[in-house]
């Protein structure tokens, strides 16, 4: 499959291209960027020297593009994708946005969180968190990938919320993630300096992450859900834990927990069940698409404690774009991602 | 005041020197280490050459240094201190316990979570919180100073415990730790390459400062509470940072919420109130013994979220033991405390 | 082709089993740990859950391994190696050792670096630096795999040395390595926060990478070799930077410099010339087989300074292994190796 | 005394006013910034919240800050301070400059290596190293503070330079440093993900420090010095290592060796000797003013390998400014620095 990748030079962007230079089905056609147009892209990846000589070529004409391309994946910031979206809507070519902007049904969710007006609101689009959504991703025409802090938390909540075992206004998710979740620019918050030997939160109940969690839940449990989400930032550069939350409705057992992580996700490759006790750790899975899973449940306060670790450029990005890329060309689904984490 | 320290080849211990050695009223006589007896403090601890020559004794006279020391501090792992306490019932010796054997009330508590049977139920004692118990160190014979963990929580959760603007059972606290938290005992979990580059959580449910929380916020709102505490383990050194939820009662405004740590740490030195919106960061107060407080409040959710951050070995150790000493001692509260944390 | 790890439980072998996970053409039938036999390997190396199922055996038979497997891989602390090359002497089984029992000509410069006695002398055996010995390598029945800051020295110095440009007295290597390579077993001075945040030095004059550089530098230039190795420890995971000094013969040009590199790595896939000027980092190569070189001409001196970045479990270690063992079995060298480094 | 900081929001100028903080004989009168002017320092800086409440001025009317000054502490970049020095030429200021503008006697040599005219070559300064320059300093209007790097070297090589018991013309400075050095501005090289878990070098024989320490040695020694200098960066905020190489002159012994260090630093408050075989860690002496020095001897190849660790913000600069103050002023040299390094 010829494909393009549109913003290539953020780290969701070059850890794309990493990812698919090891896939079989895959040739990139093109690579774009508006600040680095004209340069080659391992002048500014030093990893890539060597092994990726392709230049940036700007996206204007992106009909072009979109004519050369089957697949195109967009990683830019939100309120981008949208145009390019638009621009592709009469050409078979097919899109996975990484981005915000297609990953709510209703727009106007999107709009009051992101702040922006949706400029594409009848776009034919599937949310692409691929253990929950696979049969629709497979014929869709616009797949908006589930974001980092999003992925970890919903795979953690989901069986839960499916089988309707937790108070929906009980949900907590504290979530801790590496700062190159926060992209590649320079600024004085990511300096090195400010951030090593260092832990802090940010954007306490006002994360744009918050509302894609609601979303996906409410559609598992058909129950009304608003959840406190908070993101803290961990001195490290990949990965990311979320803690969550929540009330299990009187007279759950421990067992009805276990059956439902073990129904949902049994047969998942990507996913790996620690079970009940368990503790992920982001270093289990950095470099990979994998997603492990712990839970615990608290008999003194009735509540169920689930820990998920992802990788947040792979699983909560990158990664969860080629898989849904694969589910999308009818692929294996573990083409390209069967890699075994990085240790230590 | 002739002071020893019990216990000195620990991190709480050598931060204990390290600050003591500032304090101007302060002559250390006695340092003890059953496993380093006879060694030189600073062969075990690079920073301590040249600065502290004193050599390691065994506590097995423990009399003798009781005789010689105004006051005695006590570093020990759980379930040591108690004989200490014992050995120093008859001499006017005062006691300040870093570890958690003087800190409940109620030593069935303490049983319970600790696994050891209490043999000194009867101490007079108080519990080593500086803000919110210095009437009753003032006079104390024993302090059992307040655990890493539980002085960042109770901190963080006092001021709205006390004028009950929260629901007790809504309580959660998420907190994450420097690694210095779990000694200095070398162990594969804490072996530089299995935690570097990683994050993960542990104790979930079972962590022994859970109690030692819920004792001091039923203390200061009179109603019976059980909660939730979690701890991580960051990648990094030194600092805690606490992430408390709870649920406000119904119209509690959020300018009660401001008043309510306004009236109880307005004038604390140690305390920096960041205001509603303030996000507290650990590197802000390495080294020193201050604890940073935030707050938020998520009108969604109806919940406040409260972060304190302080160093996990200052304030939650060695400094608060001192400062409580100060307290003890009539000094000024600052006495030998009063540093600028180190930045960056 | 069946092959065996014996020693599976330190970093090295681990790393040997995430590589050869990917390798089309190997399958693995044995590993061995004397400390952990009986137990899955999984449960030791939680990025192996769900992908490895191996139970680890004991090393006692080896014969009986040695019978089962084309190749063993043997990563066991130096002095055992010997023991295993012995045992499997007769079998047509082919062994490449990580440790250094078989990296020496002279046995009698083993003995007098490591402390042991060589009770394998005689043993068939190559240098295992795949870039320099390929043409041994293809045929040999022991192969003394390089160290890992061997590799980043050798392969900095190897174009120098060779066409003899270099005063081979005035060799300096200061090497920086991450803390991977002291190993998996905890130590005091490997505990997390002992590292954490600080740089130190360690082996002056004594490490034990020293002769090997020495004796691969003294084959390429046919001149007696005496240099000074200085390792230190960088508080990171994995990687090491080699930052090698030697005085240029006189009349030498920068071009025959630069023509040197290009003459002898031109046309290998592993390494990358970043060229005179380049900077070299550790991350632009981290998990994959590359060695990326640049180097720097200081014209008041009179010195070349060449930088060599590697990662040491891969290129240093388990990598080169397979490398080795690629160009033994006479696949293509980049078999299950030809990855881009994971970036950031 | 009344002191004023110019340029105060850097690295340098803020560890100016944490070391001041402690200080018992001086009172920060003015501290500046011409892009925060106007803004109180603690909300740049969240470690000094609470503490100092100063107001940033502009450094315009240098004439008025400088009448109201006994001492006047510049932390600008090189080029800056040379007008500071001008505008208080009249005036009995005296100044204490942390950049590079009065480092050298030689001002063409500062011109060579700065690209910048020098304005002010007539100044009467010394060079700010207190350990050397002691009675220069005490009465000096103008001190050329050492830089960071600098220190760190000329401290490990002065005794054997002094003793010539060295061959000048075989001196190699390798030097790591944490990522303060670097200052506080975001650059993309400095963000967070680009140096977490990486190792690199920069300014390989190019690095400004080089002529400064050869001028140093060669003042030591009287003879002419070439060295070489190349500068890496660690992954961490502070501190710097300095590995010196040295050809010892033919029959030195290394009984002579000790004997140099020992006479001409046994006295030294900050300065520790490890001695031969000592091993300094930028740990050991982080947040203080020390510098720890360890050497040792290689017989093989008669070389000496001096390693030194200081805290570059500290005896790299606003430590070793602090004692300067002391000395110019008559107080003793400790004052505000007899501090112990923070630890782990």
């Amino acid at each position: 499959m010829k494909v393009s990748i549109i913003g290539a030079t953020g780290y969701a962007g070059a850890e794309l291209l990493r990812i698919l230079y090891s896939h079989p089905e895959v040739e990139v056609v093109h690579i774009t960027s508006e600040s680095h147009t004209g340069e080659v892209i391992s002048s500014l990846y030093p990893h890539l020297r060597g092994r990726c000589g392709m230049v940036l070529e700007s996206m204007e004409d992106m009909e072009r593009i979109g004519r050369d391309s089957d697949f195109v994946f967009i990683a830019l910031p939100h309120g981008h994708a949208m145009r390019v979206g638009k621009a592709l809507e009469k050409l078979p070519t097919r899109i996975i946005d990484l981005g915000a902007d297609y990953r709510f049904d209703d727009t106007a969710v999107y709009e009051t969180w992101y702040h922006v007006e949706h400029t594409h609101p009848d776009a034919s689009r599937v949310y692409g968190l691929a253990e929950l959504y696979r049969d629709k991703i497979r014929g869709a025409k616009i797949i908006g990938n589930a974001g980092c802090f999003t992925t970890a938390s919903i795979l953690a909540l989901a069986p839960l919320a499916k089988e309707r075992l937790i108070n929906e206004n009980t949900i907590l998710v504290d979530a801790k993630s590496g700062v190159s979740g926060a992209g590649r620019s320079p600024k004085q918050s990511n300096h090195f300096p400010e951030l090593y030997d260092s832990f802090t939160a940010y954007g306490v109940a006002t994360h744009r992450h918050t509302p894609e969690i609601e979303q996906a839940l409410m559609e598992l449990s058909g129950e009304k859900t608003i959840i406190n989400f908070t993101p803290h930032l961990v001195p490290m550069s990949r990965g990311i834990l979320a803690t969550c939350y929540a009330s299990l409705k009187p007279g759950v057992t421990p067992e009805q927990v276990d059956e439902a992580f073990q129904r949902l996700y049994g047969d998942e490759f990507f996913i790996r069940l620690l079970g009940r006790g368990g503790y992920p750790a982001t270093k289990a899975v950095r470099g990979s698409n994998l997603c492990d899973i712990g839970w615990h449940i608290d008999e003194r306060t009735g509540r169920v404690i689930v820990l998920s670790a992802i990788d947040n450029l792979v699983k909560g990005a990158a990664g969860q774009a080629v898989q849904n890329f694969n589910i999308a060309c009818g692929f294996d689904e573990k083409t390209g991602l069967d890699v075994i984490p990085m240790y230590p």
